[in-house]
């Protein structure tokens, strides 16, 4: 098992109708095969400065790769990720 | 749900027996009254430069306060995290 997830603010003020609508459009992610437990979270800590997180899960490299790969995950990238989302940080796990 | 975590780096030289002796030691923590799911996790992207990850839930924020303020907790982040912890991000999340 991987666990795959993203921690992240977006450009969009909090509440606005836009960041409802990049939360939504996002679970297009988890439709692709191979997701597992696709999850959206809002990051509460004071901690950090970060306001959301996607986390997922994939059987293996294999899944995570062809996730990757998957013309929808592109397609997200490309056209929502990167310009809306301020700034993220990547996040992998295994389980000990 | 609250999932509390924390992603971290130690001081100490990966696969020595000081690293294995603090996550051995820190399951402690999954004792704490309140702490569900915890989890050790080993960080494997390579877009970050952390190497592991403790993941646990509380019910609410009570059994996360009584978490924070329990003696056992109090005393292996005083004993054992901040002296043997490089650098660290906690991060908590809520589902949306």
């Amino acid at each position: 098992m991987i666990r795959h997830s993203v921690i992240f603010t977006l450009k969009h003020p909090a509440g606005s109708a836009e960041e409802g609508a990049f939360l939504r459009d996002a679970k297009i992610l988890a439709a692709i095969p191979g997701v597992e437990k696709f999850e959206q979270l809002r990051q509460v800590s004071r901690k950090n400065d970060y306001a959301f997180g996607f986390s997922m899960e994939f059987a293996d490299q294999a899944a995570y790769s062809g996730y990757n790969d998957h013309p929808d995950h592109v397609a997200f990238v490309r056209d929502r990720w990167m310009p809306e989302v301020e700034r993220f940080l990547e996040i992998d796990y295994v389980l000990i």
